[in-house]
């Protein structure tokens, strides 16, 4: 990396990027000047121009950190991409997909042929082998398996035999252990003939004859406190460990709120695993970020910005048909009362506010609620204030609300009963809306299924509808 | 923290805040008992009773982190808030409040007299007071700023000095700095004096006599470099730095990329002015992941599970009153259409689908583009090609779900020309929904705004708006 030239990190990849593209289109220049000069050396030539443009790509990728180039193969086109993906020295095939997002992962996956597919564990530690093997063909993954020693086997196959919400899937296994009753001197002589620590070595795992941890020696104690301490003195004990089976989300959490870089992970029994550490962590919460928003808004999975339109689509039908049959539900309702609408057309016009009003309270409620659920913040035993709560607080902007739009609907229509039965359709709906936003996701949350997905969705769906009933209702009763 | 216990982080949270609860429930228990009990010693009991209740009290929150008293006290409506809080040691106060959420802690603020307010910053990094300073009223914030000595005070004044986004506005003090010409052992040795390394020491920063950093010396090398070496010979020059005007969430970014635990923070001249560390990253991406979240759904600021009514009733107004007044624009669009809709009443009942969709469709564009604009993966290069690929699935949409919405209207009132109508507006409309999903975040990141921001509310009221005008319109031009 070479922030020397007083580049900003983010500069500085916006940069390479355009390199990148420049150096691409050069050869797409060259490659059409090439083809309208006719002559016998022509394949020669060809040959020769190939191989130095090849060369130029290779150079300037080569300089890059794996998750730059991640980025940039991220940010071209599907062509540009896999000329770049190309030019990428195999060796490094690997340490790039781990970094690049799912969806170009499987576009970049899919474009390899097995031979290299095989080869692309090499630089790999066990973790990272892991997290591509949902996404290679199992006849890689097999050979790759069958490439690796026993105790790196034994450790992918530790790590996939976990949940993607365990924290088992996301642990690493660059654990140094020590026993309690070394001396400090002794343990920096120990690290110092190791000649290297892993990444996010902050403390070191002190554990007994059964592999239980007993304490944590973290870096900065081994170079503060005395040298002739023992570990056991040194150590500590007061440390927050997880357990394989553990839910991440309760683990980031603790992540968070304990400010930790890394901690031990253990069996039931207690017993070493591995160690889960903040990079795992923070990759798991900007991912579980990014799809929390993307599920909201009724994008089945992630997608490339240059994935094919036919997998676009298909990725935005499901929500979309979703969508339209909830509509119908309220074209329904609607329908059941067009004698009423004939009657007093303005029904027709006012009746949306109803629905979109109510969709936006319930809405706020929603969030709120996925919210604090995530937070933990949410227990039986607060449950109840919470619900009275909200409550109030729509009955409240219900009111206010209400009169809002029972006035403009009296300025608009100069018709006072219908300017009460707005006003009072309005307060219905977001007392409707609010019931709906708390109990959609408690509802969601009490049969462990996730919160937030689709609560939108269907929350309008109900907004609407009942929106649509409720005034139209109270129209017939007290208009007509 | 006790986990002995075999409590995973979450239940231990749980356990804490029910024994909490079972002491404040006590306490009100006795209390109410009291009363029951008249006799002549009433006056001495109650203050025996007290007594005892407040140091069983004390004595549990001690043994906890201020992390998790932080997490009791949001979870706890006002009145048992304010007694946990009462019964919370001085000293302990400010770290509490630091670890606390916005909302909450402006009712722990101001319900603190403004002596003890004063006494707040006792424990607290420079940073941390900070954090602070915008929620203190101005006495007290005066009155710490008395109480450092002049480093502390600079350094709170440097930090505040800065826009909440850039970096600055998030670095700490705990730089630790060596010459180069230093060797190993005796940077060892150094260390060994200090006796105590700040929090998230991962690095120690080596800078020239002009206060610039020349490299960062990773105390892994530290332990595994032999002792002989200079600090020149062992340190890394390719490190990453960051400017303190520099933008947190670019950070943020680098910080995952690069997998890092701290970073040099420097002045526009190279000078090294403080570090930024990966805690205070985290706790960015968690607040700004919770801000979008909630800004989305249109509550304005972050609300108190437990904050008053009153309170949540000004926090969603705002966006409830935005809603209604688009919403009646869409009403003013029907009543111009009311003469149609007499003559053909079952436009009433198709015309919410129409909108419906397109706001479904919107949202899920403007999502992608919200989202990779975040990941700074539009550039001028690829916008076109993007927007192209938008469209096209527009179009590819617009036309399978109009074929769907037009089958369907058919089904239900056998006729062909309303049929057509339907498809024809669904089609017009998905096309708008993606030009707005398209052009809400593009034009508002353009102009330097935050994309997110009522992105959803404004693109709501556009393709309902359109979906009534461009469907009550086409029905009027070729049906009636």
């Amino acid at each position: 990396m070479d922030f020397v030239n007083k580049l900003s990190p983010a500069q500085f990849l916006q940069h390479q990027l355009r390199e990148v593209i420049n150096l691409l289109e050069k050869q797409q220049l060259e490659k059409s000047l090439l083809e309208r000069t006719p002559g016998e050396h022509h394949e020669l030539l060809e040959t020769v121009l190939r191989k130095q443009q090849e060369s130029r790509l290779q150079d300037k990728l080569a300089e890059l950190h794996p998750a730059d180039i991640a980025f940039i193969l991220e940010s071209l086109p599907m062509d540009q991409r896999m000329l770049v993906w190309n030019a990428i020295e195999a060796s490094h095939h690997g340490q790039v997909l781990v970094e690049v997002s799912d969806a170009v992962r499987h576009t970049l996956i899919s474009s390899m042929e097995s031979a290299d597919l095989a080869s692309v564990a090499e630089n790999l530690d066990a973790d990272e082998i892991a997290d591509l093997a949902d996404d290679l063909p199992k006849n890689a993954m097999l050979k790759i398996l069958r490439s690796l020693n026993n105790l790196e086997r034994k450790h992918v196959n530790d790590v996939l035999a976990y949940e993607d919400d365990q924290v088992g899937a996301f642990m690493d296994f660059g654990t140094i252990t020590i026993r309690a009753d070394l001396t400090l001197n002794a343990i920096s002589d120990y690290i110092r003939n190791l000649g290297k620590l892993p990444k996010h070595t902050d403390k070191l795992f002190v554990v007994d004859h059964d592999n239980k941890v007993q304490g944590v020696l973290p870096l900065s104690r081994l170079l503060t406190h005395a040298p002739a301490l023992t570990a056991e003195n040194a150590m500590v004990t007061d440390f927050v460990q997880f357990e394989v089976d553990q839910e991440i989300a309760e683990a980031s959490h603790a992540f968070e709120r304990y400010d930790l870089i890394s901690a031990p992970v253990v069996d039931r029994e207690g017993r070493l695993q591995g160690r889960l550490c903040i990079d795992s962590v923070l990759d798991y919460i900007l991912e579980e970020n990014d799809e929390e928003r993307l599920i909201q808004a009724g994008v089945t999975e992630e997608e490339d910005l240059f994935s094919s339109v036919w997998k676009s689509v298909q990725n935005r039908w499901p929500w979309l048909l979703i969508n339209v049959t909830t509509a119908f539900i309220s074209t329904r309702i609607i329908g059941f009362f067009e004698d009423a609408i004939l009657q007093l057309v303005a029904l027709a016009s006012l009746m949306p506010i109803i629905a979109a009003t109510g969709g936006n309270t319930g809405n706020q409620t929603s969030i709120l609620i996925i919210r604090s659920l995530a937070l933990g913040q949410i227990t039986s035993i607060n449950v109840g204030r919470l619900i009275r709560k909200e409550l109030t607080l729509a009955l409240l902007n219900g009111i206010f609300i209400g009169l809002v739009v029972g006035s403009v609907a009296f300025f608009l229509y100069r018709d006072w009963p219908l300017a009460g039965v707005m006003a009072l359709a309005m307060l219905l709906n977001l007392l409707v809306a609010v019931v709906a936003g708390l109990a959609i996701p408690l509802l969601r949350h009490k049969f462990d299924k996730d919160p937030a997905a689709g609560a939108s969705v269907m929350l309008t769906s109900i907004t609407d509808a009942m929106g649509f009933f409720i005034f139209l209702g109270l129209a017939s009763l007290f208009l007509l």
